[in-house]
């Protein structure tokens, strides 16, 4: 293993879903023996397992939490439902604190029901980063917010491209709201080259938006609800390495999450997807 | 019924997926006795029924053709496939031509298998475009460049904005190259209303890049596939009115094509779809 190969492993970070087939234990001890160094957390799982508990286990295996996924769903109109979305994007906070990771990724919600008003939705994801922000600097927390692909537009994210989010994290010191650049919601835009340089600014880390860099690669057909169908590292459509270079001389040199949603891998040995995930980073990211 | 309503009604255009249960004779007579003066065709159907004896039928049932779906493919980096595919194209060309329409629809085509490189794809279209314009021109057609929703964008149409879309046109006299505004594929897109004044141009017809206006509503969950989920106007996120107003504000008085994949309306009476159109579009787009 060349020098350049294990830097870059030292940056691979797996995000739990990628095996969902494994508890948290699985998951410590497994990337503990595989070389892997991050991990990516899910509140879900986490709570379950007890936060403080989470937190020692993954330190205990000399693990990083690099994110922690997710808060957001920020586009209720419902004053109730606005509040309660506030305040469970706090414990998330809160949360990503305790794990030590700085960077809590935001899936900012769709449309309410019945609703076509997407300007709105949007602004609402602007009220809420305002007063989430400084609450989640004070814990040494980032938000992150996560452009997702437009085809989940309507139910799940009103923010679909780089240029969107960062037209809504620019309104917020960099310290308080940065965004994520993930490969899959992200490759088909001609314009995210440009965008993710201006994601870096002025390439010093403390300026830069780029909160976190996820990969996972476009397969097709997409599956019903188009959720679970993403594609492992080289399957797919996506110019991985591309993506690392931009983001790299944009000033990145952050963790790498490897995320990928797949009822196919899910089925499988953990350790046999762990590795073929650091076969296929190598091959086709390094 | 008012005369806005009358004025917005002729310019309806009915697209043959739209009720694809329907034969091309049972489409000309539900459109004349539901008082809709349009169709798009598509070339199978066209093909099947003799592409003569189809602008016959309808031009004796008194309907305009104003679109023919659809060329394209344009991306195959294989030379025998490349000039079949324009040899295809010029063949498009005539049978808009012979059934009068001055729209020939273009959906691009997606990356050839095992590519990963958008941007040569993406020049591809452009060579074809230079190659196609020209012939198609003389035969009194327009190339009408439809940027497809980003989910299409590594099986089906690498030109995924209106931007882009605009972007390519634009290397081309407005008369060989337009666009489509399908508000299916761009709802998403927080940059489409900028992107339809652009699109417009002077707003005088001759420079306007507008070339078709077509209708579908987003509807979730999608399917598997993705390829017929889309909704009966009125039935999902889309502001419908607000497009129309921007097309118009373009200088855009062209037909409107409600064009819908969906097995749910192929599977019911194509009077009461047609009907069900009507009704929904003058609600949601009148």
């Amino acid at each position: 293993m060349s020098d350049g190969t294990a830097g870059l492993l030292d940056r691979l970070s797996l995000n739990q879903e990628t095996v969902r087939q494994w508890s948290l234990p699985e998951l410590a001890d497994g990337c503990a023996r595989a070389g892997v160094r991050g991990v990516g957390l899910w509140r879900a799982p986490v709570q379950e397992y007890g936060v403080a508990a989470a937190a020692r286990l993954v330190r205990d295996a000399g693990l990083r939490v690099t994110s922690l996924c997710r808060g957001g769903f920020f586009t209720a109109t419902d004053p109730a439902r606005r509040a309660a979305a506030l305040e469970d994007n706090r414990a998330a906070v809160d949360e990503a604190a305790a794990l030590g990771t700085t960077t809590l990724v935001l899936v900012s919600g769709g449309l309410p029901p019945g609703s076509r008003d997407l300007p709105g939705a949007r602004e609402r994801v602007a009220d809420a980063l305002a007063e989430l922000g400084p609450y989640a600097a004070e814990r040494g927390v980032r938000l992150a917010l996560e452009p997702l692909h437009p085809m989940y537009a309507a139910d799940r994210c009103v923010v679909s491209t780089l240029a969107q989010a960062l037209d809504l994290a620019e309104r917020f010191p960099a310290g308080q709201v940065g965004v994520v650049v993930d490969t899959y919601h992200l490759w088909w835009d001609d314009t995210v080259g440009t965008q993710i340089g201006r994601a870096g600014g002025t390439g010093e880390e403390a300026a830069s938006r780029i909160a976190a860099f996820q990969l996972a690669d476009w397969v097709t057909p997409l599956p019903e609800g188009a959720l679970l169908g993403r594609g492992q590292l080289g399957d797919g459509a996506v110019d991985l390495r591309w993506f690392r270079e931009r983001v790299e001389t944009a000033g990145y040199r952050g963790p790498i999450e490897v995320e990928i949603f797949n009822p196919a891998l899910w089925a499988r040995d953990g350790t046999d997807v762990l590795a073929e995930v650091v076969d296929r980073f190598l091959a086709h990211v390094g």
